[in-house]
């Protein structure tokens, strides 16, 4: 592959995103992919490689922007988990409401991937649970957080707030501020916040 | 269509099932499906009729049954409604961690069906949420549970509990009852169950 310009990588990438997650990784074929790209299918292989690859790059920036997202918002967060606990709840969901195409990518076609790209993949996505590992720990272990089970726990209530990007509409009833805001609410109960 | 033997009708709806939620809607081919279904492509459109057809069956027969057993299991779980919110949960997890591939098809492919199939499956859908629309307001009524927003809660802890059928393994550490019982666990915390 060569160095192409920003323009027609980010056209390939928005038309991936887009078919991917209304059509399924299977379900968008490369002549489609192409010609929503602007592009004929030699041309589109020449830049961006197999769709494989293609999937497998837009969910590493996918969990890479994620995760330095979530880094950001805990070092303003301070110490109480608690608080931490918010602060990763309010950037899953505002990235799950304002880019629901791309995280529907993410979270749903880990199984298209060939092993050595999904190995990547669950890399960085591990990396990025992390986070929320610790933060749960940490509440758990100075008694202001009260968990059974923190790995069941951790993965339902990300699961509650990838949620968002299946009903979140930018001109619906509430905004992404409050949508985020019940759902600090509801991982704060369900993690049994003191 | 033709009435046909349950036996054709069940390899059918079962291969359609597995295919739908490997490779998505879009991503199943009429070819592979009859193939896997044991018949000639033209067999399989006479017993079965479109793509289309099929899978708004596929839908409503799930809808239907998860209703089924969402009455059930009201009917025999007292009048406080944190019971009742405990009796749906462990109906939704049990249904997600047990027919992961039919309850991913449902929750998935809503956008696949045309308008009329859409609207018919929509309604059953509603039906079902309706028991737990009215098992949380009666809860928020009687100063039992404390919800701001009953309508992204519900959806929320729905989607928290159907998460269930992206990871659940019936050879793993935890069994579907207590998977069951952590969800009720943590419904009841996001509910603000008194």
């Amino acid at each position: 592959m060569t160095a192409t310009s920003p323009t027609t990588n980010e056209r390939v990438e928005q038309a991936a995103t887009r078919l991917f997650a209304q059509r399924g990784f299977h379900g968008t074929g490369i002549r489609r992919l192409a010609q929503e790209s602007g592009l004929t299918s030699a041309s589109l292989y020449h830049w961006m490689g197999t769709k494989e690859e293609l999937l497998a790059r837009l969910m590493r920036s996918a969990l890479e922007r994620l995760t330095a997202e979530a880094r950001a918002a805990l070092a303003g967060a301070g110490e109480d988990p608690r608080d931490r606990l918010d602060a990763l709840v309010r950037v899953h969901v505002r990235a799950h409401a304002e880019r629901p195409e791309q995280t529907r990518v993410v979270d749903g076609e880990l199984g298209a991937l060939t092993p050595d790209a999904r190995a990547g993949v669950v890399a960085l996505r591990d990396e990025y649970e992390d986070l929320w590992r610790t933060v749960i720990e940490d509440g758990v272990d100075q008694g202001l957080l009260v968990v059974a089970q923190p790995d069941l726990a951790r993965r339902a209530v990300l699961e509650m707030c990838s949620s968002v990007a299946r009903w979140f509409r930018s001109d619906g009833d509430l905004g992404v501020a409050e949508v985020a805001e019940e759902h600090v609410s509801l991982a704060r109960g369900a993690l049994g916040a003191r």
